[in-house]
């Protein structure tokens, strides 16, 4: 199959859909690459990266779409790249539609198979490709949270953990799932007291065993 | 030295001055030791541990008062061991005297060198034989919280470290001590929420570096 | 559907089927609940937030076993309940039927529905009413142990987790179950030496994962 | 003695020399303590809390600088704030002279007693005023590094503690000390792979056994 | 059924088909079993430990092959061992048969029904019977690897623990199942810098909550 | 100061009295260093190591010992190297002279300074350059005790650990100083059941709080 990875062009994305590494898996198993020149040249990742790694080098997304049977992106497609898309082409990449009927309709009209990264299960039920998103976001959003809190940026001047003889803040975590279970390593890491609410009795029991006495758990009703 | 260890007499007291390893150890260094007959028998210590370590086993107190060159005991002297003490018999026993001044005359008339237990310091300007009984007494103090913490004890019916999904106790420890950082431990090994008040920051510190998430620290004011 | 919540009548039961975080819940699913007057007066759940939850408060059992289209208990229901239940009308509470023929004929008489708590499964095959039991059960082993072995109660004066320089206690504990690794986690937490014995050789392993070198596990035979 | 309290006036110190409860400390020891208006209010302090505290609230620092025998900020004084210091007046605050000769000289010229925080020294030879400072320090400056590696601040887009499968950033910390030691133990609390170099091999022992194998230690030579 | 136990003969192997314990349970549950005169002599196990265990002692490995219903071992069956195989004889032991097709076909030939220890499956897919022996191998491969890194014995003279001051070994573990876990257990305690590498990222999120911040999980590719 | 390094002659010594990185340091404060060609070649640091580090590297001993001010070695000197030793001449390495007296005799007959790194005291009375030796050997002991117990080496083929299910090993440490700490950090770490005995309490209280649970402390009398 000739897989196409074109260079993100959402703000703020310096992702790249596939890294070289997942270039010379995919070409160990059969497959060619086309890689956009300087797609994730921002993330360190160079050119010659790719093309040690088995991958083309093209000059334009245009020339992606049109030639490639499989387009990986990161980021749900910008209405430019819906018009690009071909009747079969398969599209995979986060697309987050519930919130966006224009993609919705873009995508349909093209007529492309376009599987979204968030919807795909596992075995077990999980979703293996949203899991990863969910721990940096957990481990995020504390750090992003302690930075707030710093009185220069507006906050209330807060340090999470405390020095000896000040208490340490307190965090309160609504809902104990990957991102639930992140955040809470990382705000007991800081030294906070992390209090985490779940709906379910099961999670809460495998998170005691994980945090012990340094998280306490508190099941939560409506 | 002639060393003598009466029975124990006060209510509850099961302790022994010395028991048949310190006998050994006194043997050793050149010393005589009699025992009282069944001094420790209550805690398990019996007479025959008392005469293969080297003591000699005696009938009564009287006996060991008369002859003894030092008493060695674990409570105070009640008033009739205290008339039993002789000018220059040496007593060595926890003497608590600061609220007792009828004690207080009794071990003056005797003419006895009494040495408290509580008194005495190491180079350190620590208590090392107060120490041990404040570990006791630490550890205890949360192991007695919790039972009479339970609803039959006509408690209010809370478990120290909750369960998954019920918040635990919160436990706070004044004074960091020796008492309190006993204490400190068995209440965070049952999985309460600790918070340990000092007026030393420097303590404080060694608390949190012991502790770390598990216990705060908070610097108490007046 | 209507909902009825009797006091309990047994001996130290001070617990009661639902608290008002639960009757709000029901409220809040379409369900109206009636709770008997100072029914968890004991244990600082009042008539008022009861009725700020939405229950309907009533004078006696006996309305409650006359309305209720299911009584909700904690303890198997005693005789005179018994024989207030209603064909049709469903108990769900804990029954421990094998041992108490009497009252397993009292309910097969009475015709009602009677589901015991510790009889409901979950999908993975679990009891998830009775782990909540045994959780706090396991807990509260340990402490009463603890309580037992000291001198006062009759015990022999042992202090589960010692003091420096006077080994901990042994215990040991017979099946690594909820019950079995909860007391465990109290008992390590109190610093005892703790020795786990299980038949299950995958569930050892999870206990040592859990416990690390603070428990040892040992395959148990016949 | 009469103790003031101005407003600290450099830009982004929102500290204040004397909280509340350490004016209700020094007057329950017999001084008289008086508070600028509006002092602390940005950190949550208010004229109120204050009063109740037993502090005099004055309108402006000339009132605080004429009148009291010992002046406390935080840091050091402004130009004008030399300026009104009087002959004999005792001022306590942070000082950093060496880089300062202006102040220095204006506070030679003064005649005012100035004792710097940063210079007090305990029995142990430890700057226990400055250390508070140094911990905040320490434990803010990985929290700082970790926002400035954020890719949206510029950074390397590295997250220190990484997520599974992927490796958590290395962290070197020059210097075991007060600052290095807590800074160490946010860096291992967020998940980075931390070393810590320092020239004092008994330092880096008591440095291995707080942070056992979750830190490594180098000797660091010239 | 008759089980039959022989003494094992191939080089280095001490071990034996089945202990006393497992003869207790076997009589306990119906069986007859014999055992081969001083079996387990060498790991201390002695003919009276099966004798009272309820076992018959045989002198030869004859007897056993010629009379056993099964025949319970160790390693794979020598080839004067096989020869002794009846058809319809049931024989229980680690076969390992795939690099060794003499073996293969020798049992073909005897017409028992060989079961391979390696191959028993649970209800889970798991290997019970080979994950005991997996554990072992991980643990005693770092200790292995130490011994050899020891100067003496031709290594290049590194402590994996290194010593305050002096940087620990790294240990690169490839596969995250029961022996790289159970190595890496091994190797973290000893004081390493452990990474695990494994294609599975369900896998290493399990690694990490184990191991928490004291191993590195890498995802491995081609 | 002119300093000299002949390489170690004794059986088994890799071993250097300094490496280059000393040598740099030493250049650094202004002194000369003259070493022995391929004297560390066996522990992997080579003749262009020390010359980059700034020393001179000579062909024999017998140079070193005639130039040099201070010769600085490993292990105590044999005899020959003795008979090189001039009048003056500082010598700085370990001796252990209480089992040698033929050393003694030859050292003072040489009129040699020599410094025994075994006998140097720190201000706080603590052996800085004996306590890396007793690291090394208290974490080696265990490792070569591991070693020793396996069946192939003639031991008894426990596992020091033990696996899930298998009680692990009892290893008991006699004396607690920098060997039994760093060995009791080794068992523990390698899974062991660890008991401590020592005949100073407050040591025993430092071990408590260093292994927590993990090991066990036992006071120990004569």
């Amino acid at each position: 199959m000739l897989i196409g990875v074109p260079k993100e062009i959402k703000v703020h994305e310096y992702r790249v859909g596939v890294p070289p590494a997942g270039v010379r898996e995919l070409v160990h198993n059969g497959h060619q690459v086309m890689v956009q020149k300087d797609a994730a040249e921002e993330i360190g990742l160079h050119n010659e990266d790719y093309e040690r790694a088995g991958a083309e080098l093209v000059e334009t997304p245009e020339e992606i779409f049109e030639r490639a049977d499989m387009v990986v992106k990161v980021k749900e497609p910008q209405a430019h790249e819906c018009a690009m898309l071909r009747e079969g082409q398969v599209l995979f990449t986060y697309l987050h539609l519930a919130p966006d009927p224009a993609q919705t309709n873009a995508l349909v009209e093209s007529g492309s198979v376009a599987i979204a990264y968030e919807t795909v299960t596992d075995d077990m039920g999980g979703l293996p490709l949203l899991a990863p998103m969910s721990e940096v976001a957990g481990r995020m959003s504390i750090q992003a949270g302690a930075h707030c809190l710093e009185k220069e940026q507006g906050g209330r001047g807060v340090l999470l953990g405390g020095v000896p003889g000040v208490e340490p803040a307190n965090v309160t975590i609504i809902g104990g799932g990957v991102v639930g279970s992140h955040a809470a390593r990382m705000a007991v890491g800081m030294g906070a007291q992390v209090t985490i609410l779940d709906r379910s009795i099961p999670r809460l029991r495998q998170l005691e065993e994980l945090f012990g006495a340094s998280a306490h758990t508190i099941y939560s009703t409506a």
